[in-house]
């Protein structure tokens, strides 16, 4: 497996350009947390060029938050571009069980292929075809209990799968891993992981996307760790964490990654 | 007259998940207000799912803020099934004398029955069809002068007018109250009042009305109270006031309240 | 050339209220920075009301970043209404060069005739018509490099252009002005460009615009610069950046404001 510190300056290296077309809660705070992490983002989404401009950026990222009919059609577009110019894309398919708009839109989104899907266990669960507790942003499901969706939904699309949450697991159908970093905080600050699908795009750009997504993963959860230690609440933790994830030497991040690798069951 | 720490309590017992169709300056801070206060707030406005989502959610909270043509058709199909499933909603008429776009939807929105209202003092007066000097998001009316306007709206939709400035004012139409607690810099943060109207939204579920909207405000403005103690300018407040929102103690909003009651004139 | 700190204080004294119609990743921010700086913000976008606003407002900002048809379409409205009615208005042509979409548009802008235009050296370039390095929000042309394009495009257009970057560039054609007030920590915080514009437009309200834009651009760097003082990454510089523009003192933008006047070439 790949150093994680490694990847982290790999990227940062590339600086890579991210188109991301993504929900109008995250999109400050997802930008922001992408310069920081030393990406290259870009938010663009009308009909008009959102294809144009996926095969100009070097990763495409997709988040359905906030999503309406035009962005639907927008997304479908830069997705296929994306595909179409070889590449890599992350779908992030946020509340996808809610309602019949999200889970046939969600449908849609998969004939396109991502690349990797990052959700939290009642989306990977929902997006998969099956049973899930949530119905809004939160995940109303354990992780452990989409395992089994993941796998299956990593093999059916050939795609990387990440649920996250309180451990992380992520799977490629074939490997498996689980990682430990984060802070219980995390989820009190809206749209952070819908900025860590951001991360996701630009850390798959030019990687092996199983193992960038694990490095992703494990450089954004060690940023919320190093936020908790001066943080005194969601206000001063997201102002930490931005500091926290400019600031991230890659040797600290190689030592401190909690990463477990596993054989599927 | 209910414990205002009692309501906070409850309201984080329930954690209600809050559908809130906003503005787009106010849609992140709003979420992280939500969080940190204790609630679960959705960010939902499709046309294609708005409806349905209404009926999943505990309470809906609508603003005008940055409205347009295919917003103002999803706030009235989301205010509608709001109503039909029996969840209250908040009413946030962000400058609605500008324009008569916003006039025409105000009135629209008025009859589909809101459980609560809240605006600047010129906004309720524009709102209850009196003449306002407000044009923009800032009052330009102070709130003594929409008392008697608060008074007549609430009695002819039968709701709860919540006038917020310096000195909130809260009517039911028969009960009032004056809510003392906030501090000056709010004002110089944007869309905190927008905020406000979904907290406000998180308090009235399961809760009465009246009682809760006090409460509301109380607490966010307590917040304020606390936020000022460390705060240097309108950055480092809007940090520490999520903090305090937080960290906020039941116990220590029943005691720092300061709300009078009064019988209508 | 008129004191910059004498153009803060007329700025503050009429606390202009100021229509932006910008994009989603700046809204929150850019109506921060503006009351800050103690402006009067106001987001204003429909269709329906947006040139019935344009004239109630005292200036109006028209920034491309998440632009899409229906905004396309508002922006031409808003632009002309503030010309018939005489107010100044501020063009942000963010990534005009990137797609056809935008180069269109931004041909359209101009032809209602901005007051200033402010962009990266990059965009300016792509907007004289000149060839362009940069393809995202980022600009990838040095400032000097677009300095002939912006005395073309001012001599042109009868407008001020303002070149941001590490050392900005203002011309109406006639004067020329250099800027050096700023911090290396700016361009990586989202949306400090397009809010910015948003001060521009509200310096130019009864003020001259090459002297109004400069201070502008002053006044901007030099919170930048108070703001590295005690920040620890792009966080915490985001925060001391709002509390510096708010605290910041007239006498001390004289002061320290670095402006180099020169005659055009």
């Amino acid at each position: 497996m790949q150093d994680t510190g490694k990847a982290l300056e790999r990227m940062r290296e590339g600086a890579p350009l991210v188109q991301n077309i993504t929900n109008f809660v995250a999109m400050n705070v997802m930008a922001n947390v992408m310069l920081a992490v030393g990406a290259s983002p870009a938010m663009v989404h009308a009909e008009e060029e959102v294809a144009e401009f996926a095969a100009i950026a070097s990763a495409l990222s997709i988040n359905i938050g906030t999503v309406s009919g035009p962005w639907a059609t927008s997304m479908e577009l830069a997705a296929q571009a994306a595909r179409a110019a070889g590449r890599p894309w992350v779908l992030d398919p946020v509340a996808v069980g809610a309602t019949a708009f999200r889970r046939d839109l969600g449908a849609r989104l998969l004939t396109h292929r991502p690349t990797v899907i990052r959700g939290n266990a009642s989306e990977i669960l929902a997006l998969s075809g099956a049973e899930a507790a949530g119905k809004g942003a939160d995940a109303a499901d354990p992780v452990a209990a989409a395992e089994a969706a993941a796998r299956a939904l990593a093999r059916a699309q050939s795609c990387v799968v990440a649920v996250t949450g309180p451990v992380d697991f992520v799977t490629d159908g074939q490997r498996e891993a689980r990682v430990r970093n984060g802070h219980a905080m995390m989820p009190r600050i809206t749209a952070l992981g819908c900025s860590l699908t951001g991360v996701i795009a630009a850390f798959v750009v030019d990687q092996p996307p199983f193992e960038a997504t694990v490095a992703a993963l494990a450089c954004f959860g060690l940023a919320g760790e190093i936020a908790a230690e001066t943080a005194r609440g969601p206000g001063s933790f997201q102002v930490a964490f931005l500091d926290a994830l400019y600031d991230l030497d890659p040797q600290v991040l190689t030592a401190r990654a909690q990463v477990e690798l596993a054989v599927p069951a």
